[in-house]
């Protein structure tokens, strides 16, 4: 039984907590650390099976019962906190983004090296049940050398202004999920990136300095373009679509619904609304992503995310924006590493 | 240039000529009767380029230039006037039902024995892209034996209760295309039927003595099993479907729309209704019925819909009624031809 | 948390067991019962936390800290044991039927009666999300008065012969699932059956009394028409579908699949096959019921399926098998209760 | 009756034609010139109930009795024989590209002004039941204001390398309707373009010094973005599909088939291709295109697709065509008219 010990109570660290407890075989959650626990999330953790809680992270990383933890901090704490739990030889599942600034993430990298600890980052899309389709069918060969991907992004709505001004922007926050995606779903490297973007869901997010609304296309190493399009908000819910298309022919995803039921009436033929969002619609790949990690430190294997992963998902962020900024493509080579 | 003179101007014998006019190579229609026919018709006819019309069928009948006819009048009169079309020598597209009385089909059909006359029943199904669809698959043997035929036809709203009065009843007069299809999509004969049905749509139409929703069972001379659901009234359009499934797999084929649209929005995803009724969703279909019997015409083939189909489908209806009135399984040996 | 005992260790029995330990909140399988009970079954118990096991299912029913039964055993005992377990004071979740003897679902019935004891039957497709969706649009008067209900409901495989000749004939082990759904999702109750069937399949199904294709049509007390489709083999998978139709339109369920991938290549636009099996299609919704049977239990509340449910379901599967015998449609008053 | 003269009898020529003399009412050819006019043509033209042929279009432009022409010669004569025919007084319907030269355009425009003659281009697109269904979406408000627009758009397979050299490239070829298409469902005009291609169908492609496959994202005068992909090879056919999507919704279109049939069997669950290419899916639009232009002229009103958007299409192209070899987005505004 693996002890894990979860830093950051917030939304995303309860739904690990609440996936490891149910569902999660073979590891449990010792403790959880949040420098704002209070009262309610004592309750709620007690409830889920969570023994002992702290406001100190340290505690956890102090713990030799612990075997590994999960760092669902603010995104600016991710950095640090990895290093210190690596060097306390702590096995680190850590929250995408690892950082917004490229040189700390490196630090991590640096950190990892031949320190034995396996570092998984939290891209939950390459444990979804669709975009493993598409990535098992460009790997199999089904639709020949790739020439043309595509995935289309969309939150139902956008988060509060306050949150959009420290999320490094929506290529950083929003958009590095389907940057990952590029790499998962090709299996290739990103050469340059050009984005388009506008502020069209709500002007206090062009206020905070960001777009909501964005277009970016890629060059591949392989030579194959790739174009994501995003925007934080789309009325009729998350929209989660891939398409990759190759010399062979197309494999395409679509979103996900509580239920297919289709009702015929004398307004058309309607389905449901995809399902909301991340939570509904990443659910069980929230606790794949997990159950896989701790696979790999159960029977020492490499982890399926890892460092590298998180690093270029950034780079290609990094570069985006500088796009954007600059209206012009940007190679990837010209950000500094 | 095949010459045709059409029997009864009211809706399809419209739709016939119209399709004819603009749309079936190698013919033209000369004349047009209609006891009935009045200034809007001819003027309607003449837009058309139909050059003659009269009030008295029998004149299309004496004109030697005119090859074929289409009898397109009210059901009662469709095999005196088939008898008479075979013995003056036209060649005959009779709309459905031929009548509704069994022995009157075996008059006409005896009338066509040995007498060179293509005779072909205005079954439009067979001539639809998507029921062939299902019929070209069934025949490939891509599903292998059929076990169970389903087809769902239900139209948008039920026909005036005059009309209904005269029908002959749904199974004679709605059913029969269904009955047609499931000989023609299993390429099997029925064998023994069971009807239930009930007034739910309207109670004047089981005050005029028929039923407005039906599901009838049936046992093909292979074993396989067919089903049909009929209703006088679907809100959201002319449903029209059919499934075949067998030992190798199934066939399926649903509606059609207008456009492909679908909007998404708070509300959910959202298609178009169906093609509202025949003419919408067979129009192809009727052009292509004509086409192919004025091509049995000019080559000499075999019509693909004759005469003993026009009688197989009657067959069933009365058996599905008797079925109905006698709430039982009715074997169609039972039916007296 | 309430502590349950299983008796019967067969594929469903663990089905129920690894759900409730992984999934099912506020409930713990204490101890599992099964006359073959052996090494392996002993160690796949204690992998899943099971603390005891038994070859005696009385043990469990003595056992004071047991609070609730599940009764996966053969269906021939389902009834005697569900008595003892009424008896004995304990909660009694029983596999589907209850028994092929409507005598013997009377017994329990009468056991039920002023005991207090929660009884619940394990129609599972009652918590499928695409069936409860149906239900719902129903019940919110979304298709306004019901007027024909369509099921489809075949198998991947047959079950071997060795299973066939037990099971108490198509109608009571598979059709049974369909004539609750009749019930659920119409909320009404059947007044007349008609079952039409054959052997297509397998004849050593045929061989052993039974059939392995059927179509069978019902008469509803709200005058409303229902037909099931049935079929122990479709190449294609498990095949589990239904369509709702009424005065104000249409609600109608697919297949669910693995994932929604479309290859789209020089043969055709391809999805995947449906969900294999039960096992893969209804997993949720046994973690449902056991969840929903728990919650009846604990916050004192009537089962959502109760001995009622598992009454009718087998009365109108006797009701069924009489008719395929006498070849007529058989009214429900004519089965003696 | 409008007489009509074709000037060209290649491929979309004999389109047009047959087009006209079976389908459009109100309007018959009375003369095809071709400079390459042989029997076969001759022969074909008159089953088609063409009167006349020759291989000098301007006995077309010389005969008073013919209102209107056609212009379906090779692109670098549209322009010069749109002048000549607009100057005889012919209201004229050009084949796209008007030119690949905007100076011709504007001399074409030029002759136009003060003429008096209707001059359509042939977009077809523009009259297509899909993309029509989303323009009429997008216009009434579905989506709200349009945020991003996408439209994919390939080719079953390459044309010739000897026709890809004169071509124009495949912006002005091909990728010109989906220009054109990005202009019509929006409403909007384009501001910016950024073009990103490669060679991935055929190596002789990009030896003729064009591309195969693209991606091109637009900025529109409202802020909107567009995004275009492009390939000259899909194995599945003719792939034309379109997304707006704003701030209410989004409205999709999907391909056409020659049938619905889906087909499920042991290897998944198969539709058909779309329809192969444009003859077959666009037969109806080019009906409808010339059915539209006679209308124009018969009841003197704007034509529906005019110069202006011809030129505007070829603008984009060129500006598109600039930016894949500058490697940086072009302004429109940079594009001398």
């Amino acid at each position: 039984m693996i002890k894990i010990g979860i830093i950051g109570a917030g939304r995303i660290g309860k739904v690990h907590c609440e996936s490891i407890m149910s569902y999660v075989k073979g590891a449990t959650v010792k403790t959880v650390a949040d420098p704002f626990m209070n009262e309610d999330t004592e309750k709620w953790l007690k409830k889920n099976g969570v023994e002992y809680t702290t406001k100190d992270y340290k505690e956890i990383l102090a713990d030799k019962e612990i075997d590994a933890v999960l760092i669902c901090s603010s995104t600016d704490t991710h950095a640090p906190i990895s290093i210190e739990a690596i060097k306390a030889g702590k096995h680190v599942f850590c929250e995408k983004p690892v950082d917004h600034d490229i040189a700390k993430i490196l630090e991590v990298k640096k950190a990892l090296e031949g320190s034995g600890v396996k570092y998984q980052v939290g891209f939950n899309r390459r444990f979804d049940h669709n975009f493993a389709a598409v990535r098992e069918a460009v790997k199999a060969g089904k639709i020949g050398a790739l020439n043309v991907l595509k995935i289309c992004s969309r939150d139902p709505a956008a988060p509060p202004v306050s949150y959009i001004k420290v999320s490094g922007g929506i290529f950083l926050d929003m958009t590095i999920h389907d940057f990952d995606m590029v790499r998962y779903l090709s299996g290739d490297e990103v050469e340059s990136v050009f984005a388009m973007g506008g502020v069209m869901v709500d002007p206090e997010i062009g206020k905070a300095g960001d777009i909501d609304t964005a277009v970016i296309t890629m060059r591949l190493k392989s030579g194959a373009l790739a174009v994501i399009d995003n925007c934080r908000r789309a009325t009729y819910g998350y929209d989660q679509r891939a398409e990759a298309f190759g010399e062979l022919g197309q494999v395409a995803i679509s979103n996900d619904c509580a239920s297919n039921a289709v009702i015929s009436d004398a307004n058309g033929v309607c389905g449901e609304k995809p399902l909301l969002f991340f939570l509904e619609r990443y659910m069980q790949a929230y606790v794949k992503e997990v159950s896989c990690f701790i696979d790999s430190i159960v029977n020492d294997k490499p982890v399926e995310v890892g460092i590298e992963d998180g690093l270029q998902a950034v780079v290609i962020g990094v570069a985006a924006k500088k796009s954007l900024e600059e209206g012009r493509p940007v190679k990837l080579s010209e950000i500094k590493l």
